[in-house]
């Protein structure tokens, strides 16, 4: 149960990483789930690495990444001026150094133009297709919705990565198609690591990773299993012990090498 | 051990299907594996349908197929007439009825351009880049090389299948992205079934399916396990039983409902 903001009531406080950090998050509209948290773990930054977080939200991925790996430089850019807001405050009460810059993935500032990041991350929002209501809170829906082209976002990330720089991101594995189509454009040594919710079912994420000037061949991981057994046992939480490290624990999620 | 054709020593028969077929195959050059086993196992055919394989060579996967589901009718598109020949021989041989087409499928014989086909299925050729040495027979180098782009053969074999019908394709994971981004522009309901060798690697290869016209989203299935145990136990066959279904019994491969 997240505990109310002291400010608002439209803002809860919820724990990632087993209370590791305290994410401040509005009530309704987007609330990070396990996405942001799975796209901070498979990031292959090092102590003292730059990292860009693109549509970051109220900051979780980042924040996660932050909480793993020491000394890394974060930034991140957002689109909605409440959610950048959040972000520096939850930067600064999880006493994480967080550049949060306010902005347009599709008309970027100046001043991240001129920039070049060892990691650029993203978690693109998307429109849940299962969900048949439509988003009811604007800032539900811009977060939620696809108001700019996943490509963009590709081409964005890759454009702000340093040569030899990673990008990594998180998705629907149902727009795999695009993903690759363009990050095959921009980037290369381009690897798949699938989000299965249960062994034998079919990906409902996908971990994506490239370099920048990446020469290696594609490649395309077994599966990640989120979920012991056949079928979810009622409330009672079922995380594979892997990844109950990621999302308890902080652990990284470690591609095959 | 092959037995060694009466007509020619540059001829071996083997048997695929555990028995149920027997193929006539140059000794040298390219030989079916469990490639094209694979592929027409995987195909979701129906008795009286119609099926082409593009790039046949000596007809193991179109055999195959209709050895599994009775009464296709099924074609073969092959450049080198040395193979044509055989796919030939061997569809009579094998009892099916097997029409085999020599012809180029970058400029595909007038007789092909004014048909459709239910499934269209090919197992591209492709080179083998963890081998070093390059091909010494002529005919390999083309079975196993690429002279035809793999996009060229996605983009025919969609132009080639009736409004609704399949295209079914396995190729090298490394290839997928190139594979999708051609598939996404000419066909739709695309599934992608990964085989990997063992549980925990990458994939080997993949098995793409598509329809024709289709609006389902595009899936990403749980890899399908080849062999048991993490490691090979010497010369000792050890494909998981599913596997060996299809490789001994000719059972199809069902792709996750």
């Amino acid at each position: 149960m997240p505990a109310t903001d002291s400010v608002s009531e439209d803002i809860t406080t919820d724990e990632f990483l087993g209370g590791q950090l305290r994410i401040r998050q509005p009530r309704r509209g987007y609330r990070a789930g396990i996405d942001p948290v799975m796209l901070a773990a498979g990031v292959p930054a090092r102590p003292g690495d730059s990292v860009l977080d693109l549509g970051c939200g109220v900051g979780v991925a980042a924040l996660c990444l932050g909480r793993r790996v020491p000394d890394l430089r974060l930034a991140g850019l957002e689109l909605q001026p409440a959610y950048a807001d959040l972000a520096r405050r939850n930067g600064a009460e999880n006493a994480l150094d967080f550049e949060v810059i306010e902005g347009d993935l599709s008309d970027l500032p100046q001043t991240l133009r001129e920039r070049r990041f060892d990691h650029v991350i993203a978690n693109p929002p998307y429109f849940d297709r299962t969900a048949s209501t439509r988003a009811s809170e604007p800032g539900r829906e811009t977060a939620m919705g696809e108001n700019t082209p996943l490509t963009t976002w590709v081409k964005q990330a890759a454009r702000r990565c340093v040569p030899g720089g990673y990008v990594s991101l998180i998705h629907r594995a149902d727009r795999l198609p695009e993903l690759l189509s363009e990050a095959s454009r921009h980037l290369g040594s381009i690897e798949v690591l699938p989000l299965i919710p249960r062994k034998g079912r079919d990906a409902r994420l996908v971990l994506v990773r490239a370099r920048k000037g990446g020469r290696a061949a594609f490649r395309l991981h077994d599966g990640w299993v989120m979920h012991e057994g056949e079928a979810h046992p009622g409330d009672r939480e079922n995380y594979t012990t892997a990844t109950a490290c990621i999302l308890r624990l902080g652990e990284a999620l470690p591609f095959p090498g």
